[in-house]
């Protein structure tokens, strides 16, 4: 052997955790092993039974993500062909915001006794949606008192975060919230398992915990809320601050058996998997705008200035690298809508034609809207099929198809489709823009970037040259680059990702004419865009009309 | 026999004509025939070769309709089992406005030597839509000059009409121009087959042919729109007028020999399909709006009073019977739009349980449908995908559709667009009473009545009871009618009416509960109706950003 060495990085996702094993010196990507969750995403029922549970809850439950330690991990190293002791660190990232609640020694409140059947004991996955009654209370209040946290967020606190979530056992169940002594991001929980030390990652922390300026909202602002939620962030949540890629630890004993890879060497500091994307993309200088593109899409980037940009989900000092202010925007529809698209709206004669072809309807749909002339269909369409994330943070909103006529085919609609969702990123691209944060290039991970018409009209259609990330396993290189950084190979985060991460830049370049044509239907989905997002209620009345309790009439 | 007596109506449609036996003394129908025309819709190219149409061309042959009288009157005679001696009357009605250019004798220019490789001498169909840009231009002098009968047709004159038809004739083939002696309706050419008689029926000189208060428009507005088309109301157009329902003239020998019916029978005065329904209804009363529904919906109506009605496409004394202003008003598409939605929109399990079921798709889309309760989609659509013929008079709108989520389905989609009909009429309906012209009574018929999901979002969307006209050969029936009162069989064609003609009264009435749904959901569309129909050009810019011009790039 050459004297290589290797980290380890680890994606935790909503349904499945991923190891990859890197190589130091050239982030080379020698082998990944996958293991799903056996309790996946527990929407219905606890793991013990008891109640149904009620609906938008999504809970999980922690032990899961050992399991990936102990299986992925070893499989991955076996895969890769190397020697365990070659690797010098382990770094993770994880879904977020996804909170476990827990004893002071970080045993989950559901693996104590009694707690079993409790369904607030549990794992909070990020798309547990039920505390919006407590997000609304905290933006109520937030907003009433001018609190200067809020415009960091867009103005708006999402129930998918950290204090609606806690606010939420709270109310629903005291006795659990009495017996959290942490109440940790699971990004963090996983940390604490490998090291046996605790420390809150400055990424989630910032942009799920309300952390801003190196403080949370007042003790006087939670009594505010609700009087018995004023200890919350002394008693439960406050707790050293780890920066992204330092070292939060040595892996233990435990966690060197579970694993194989050596005790004592470096873990690094929890990260959330968008974030930490960033790095495998070697994209930390300001204005490089990073899409995770997948069902959704999440916008992260570093910038050297502080701004309140409207509807962005955030703004956080060292929240995507040490030294930078990192911005999340986000667009809750992308690959989900071009899913429901093809499940629901192509007909049959399409199906027939794929399967003969060997091809699936995505490819068969694209290739055919790749002969079309830029805005030959006479569509536009608005991208709210779930709701609108940035810039209007409004998740009641819905889906527009414009200009049908009895021509129009399927072709046409996808096309529109794709074409929305590159608006609804060019809107944001705009609004950081026109909010002094300047963007300069768009870098593209995730699964959706296989589509190279859809990544042309994003790059026609944005107007900006466009990068893609090669790895498949974006998230989990750049948790391994984290690693590497919290290993002391490199200096930093960015000397690390410089090394070890990649895109392939002006993949994607605008074509004049079709940027020109373009440039002409986004001033139409603009128009659209304000007439159904600012200038009326219809899409909420819409969904209020055909409620049961509106009409009264049981089908 | 009982001394039973028998009319014939016949319906002369866009591909074919259809005569029906009716008895005079209960409308009973009893047998029917029909016989496509030899060269359908002639778009392409003239029957006797020559070089291609240009684009929304649609010419006919007339000797064509003649072949309908050879054949499917005998046929029918034949198939109804009774006596042509008793047959005491022939009423016709025609697709309109279709203009056949012929010489003083009633021959059709096509058939003159040396005409028959000239597009302009053939008939020209009621969807022959090229003659746009002379519309425009008599649109364009009529609103300058403030022409009073401009407002009579809802501010606009249509491509469709005659004097649009004649003016392409000038600027395209003056020589063919010169040698018309006779611009004649082909209601009229018809009737002039089967008595000798040229008589313009008051309806399409009225909806059609611009005749108001007993005048044509005048010479100088002529002039004014073209020096040579000057002469045309005098020289081509004016002829002395027919009352429906009045005798145009009796059956010639020849004739006879066609048809089989004893010569001398009087003729009744021609007629336009939609209006002629009107009596197969029996519904002359004012305020009772008669919508015959198909690929598109035409609405007549009876009313006492005359007002200007925004979008309306015609108001006409004794347009649809004598003593009262006949209105009209229309849906572009209607049909054609839920046919389209099917063909392109439904995914392929839909298609495969319809098959399994022996079921249509229309009839599984809407069983599915008809489960839902009112509004439970989340949807609004505009039913534009033809363009809007009442009240915005816009062919460049298009379709749209609002409120989709990543649960909707196709069945939510298709009911959405069969209510988006429903508050097209409602619309129709709403613009008369507004203007003071009351509407009572929705009464159906056409081809769509069969659905009954679809007629019950009628009654509850429009908030009007609904009758049903049973006939599924209305426009002849209506014929038949108007040919009873020609023979002096009743004393005017309200009287034959009554006798004759049936609809099933309440045969769908409002539910109350959908009905106060509806009225929250026809608001939005409304909203949606003004800010595109009205409030913006949108879709007018939609149609020609894609277009080659705009763009400049060949596929």
């Amino acid at each position: 052997m050459s004297g290589e060495k290797y980290t380890v990085g680890i994606d935790f996702g909503t349904l499945s955790g991923r190891a990859l094993v890197v190589r130091v010196s050239d982030g080379h990507e020698l082998a990944s092993a996958e293991h799903a969750y056996e309790h996946g995403v527990i929407t219905e029922a606890l793991p013990g039974g008891g109640g149904r549970l009620p609906s938008q809850w999504a809970l999980q439950v922690p032990a899961d993500y050992v399991s990936v330690l102990r299986t992925a991990v070893p499989e991955a190293i076996a895969a890769a062909g190397i020697d365990a002791g070659d690797v010098i660190g382990i770094g993770t990232d994880f879904t977020a915001c996804t909170m476990v609640p827990v004893h002071s020694d970080g045993t989950p409140l559901c693996e104590l006794d009694g707690f079993a059947d409790r369904p607030h004991a549990y794992a909070k996955l990020w798309r547990h949606h039920s505390p919006q009654p407590q997000a609304d209370r905290i933006n109520t209040v937030a907003a009433e008192r001018g609190e200067t946290w809020l415009p960091r967020y867009g103005g708006l606190i999402s129930s998918e975060w950290e204090f609606a979530k806690a606010l939420e056992i709270l109310d629903g169940d005291p006795e659990v919230y009495q017996a959290i002594d942490h109440f940790v991001e699971a990004a963090d929980w996983i940390v604490w398992q490998l090291c046996g030390t605790y420390v809150r990652n400055a990424c989630s922390a910032g942009y799920k915990g309300i952390r801003q300026d190196g403080r949370y909202p007042s003790r006087d602002f939670l009594a505010q809320v609700r009087p018995g939620f004023a200890d919350f962030v002394d008693d439960k949540l406050d707790h050293p601050i780890g920066r992204l890629g330092d070292r939060a630890g040595a892996l233990t004993a435990e966690a060197a058996q579970w694993t194989g890879l050596p005790q004592g060497i470096p873990v690094a500091v929890g990260n959330v998997d968008a974030h930490v994307t960033v790095a495998a993309a070697d994209a930390l200088e300001p204005g490089q705008l990073v899409a995770i593109m997948g069902t959704s899409t999440c916008h992260v980037m570093n910038s050297d200035v502080l701004r309140e940009v409207p509807g962005m989900c955030g703004v956080v000092d060292g929240g995507i690298s040490e030294g930078s202010w990192g911005y999340e925007a986000g667009q809750s529809g992308v690959g989900d809508i071009f899913g429901w698209f093809v499940d629901n709206c192509v007909p049959e004669n399409y199906h027939v034609e794929a399967r003969r072809r060997g091809i699936s309807l995505h490819g068969y749909l694209t290739e055919l809207a790749s002969r079309q002339r830029v805005g030959q269909h006479g569509l536009v369409a608005l991208d709210w099929h779930s709701g609108n994330r940035s810039v209007l943070v409004d998740h009641e909103l819905s889906g527009v198809m414009i200009g049908q006529t009895l021509d129009t085919t399927c072709v046409d609609m996808y096309r529109a489709l794709l074409e929305a969702t590159a608006f609804g990123t060019r809107m944001i691209v705009e609004t950081f823009v026109s909010s002094g944060v300047p963007v300069n290039e768009l870098v593209v991970a995730g699964g959706l970037l296989k589509n190279e018409l859809l990544m042309q009209i994003y790059a026609d259609a944005v107007g900006l040259p466009l990068s893609v990330v090669p790895s498949t396993q974006a998230p989990a290189l750049g948790s391994a680059i984290h690693a590497a950084a919290a290993a002391g190979a490199f200096a930093d985060v960015a000397a690390a990702a410089k090394q070890m991460g990649r895109r392939n830049r002006n993949a994607y370049t605008p074509i004049p004419e079709n940027a020109r044509a373009y440039d002409r239907l986004y001033r139409e989905y603009v128009a659209a865009y304000d007439w159904f997002g600012r200038g009326n209620d219809m899409m909420r009345r819409l969904r209020r009309i055909g409620s049961r309790e509106a009409v009264g009439v049981l089908s």
